[in-house]
């Protein structure tokens, strides 16, 4: 088998629109509208959505329903083969949550200056986990954006 | 009905140690013992431990677990009038977690100098939850030491 292209169907862009996609099903159910994917040799071994209003559960974050979906799909709580896509960069809990995980790739779409863990420093991953961030920022960030603008109304 | 005690049966000694006892549950089970109760006007409304090895998850955390519990226990994904006592100095996941919570008050006995949120300092959890620590230290303390250093064996 020929190894995989880093892009075309495999790109970031990829796996990002996943990620987004499953924003938007939050978005469809008045939850704030972040996806995310879990990635393993090129396959997705997981995707969720924010669900703290339906769980009524603040740790339904995206990223830790993605953690706990991608563990229980390839049968290891530890994921240093896996890249983690998610649209919007993660809280403290959940950057928290991607290091005791040793994840081993974070792709981020938009940055969250108010809850971000990057204000902490990327310290705060676990040292082996890469990190790329930017990717379809302007799609995500809009869609979050379009959100809260539609819930002050 | 005469105010509750502030001592006596209602102590924090009283709660964590029912946090003590769900941690002796997680070393039973070969988990790192670490137990948590959530208690709301004198009553405990949710009592967890540490399950990352049963659950294969590195987010199920007593503190994670005993949030999700709390939450719909009461119907109410914001703790502000519960106290969470747990037997280790929460993670910067849980301490995160706790945040978003709005949790009234945090009280943890052992500290934990290399996972622990206090190295980051206490501005990680909400600005309104109340924090107090020590209580029954050594007991947990001792537990966890007893726990690692039968592993090393």
């Amino acid at each position: 088998m020929k190894p995989q292209p880093s892009l075309g169907i495999f790109s970031q862009e990829y796996f990002m629109k996943q990620a987004f996609q499953q924003a938007l099903l939050a978005a469809e159910e008045g939850e704030i509208p972040v996806g995310a994917v879990v990635v393993s040799g090129n396959r997705i071994i997981a995707q969720t959505y924010n669900q703290v209003e339906r769980l009524n559960d603040v740790t339904a974050h995206a990223e830790i329903l993605a953690l706990t979906a991608a563990s229980e799909a390839i049968g290891n709580k530890y994921l240093m083969d896996c890249t983690l896509y998610v649209t919007l960069e993660p809280c403290l809990m959940c950057a928290g949550a991607l290091r005791w995980s040793q994840l081993g790739k974070l792709v981020f779409a938009a940055q969250d200056d108010k809850n971000g863990f990057m204000r902490y420093g990327r310290e705060i991953l676990h040292p082996q986990t890469k990190v790329a961030y930017g990717v379809m920022e302007e799609e995500c960030k809009t869609l979050l954006k379009e959100f809260f603008s539609k819930l002050r109304k």
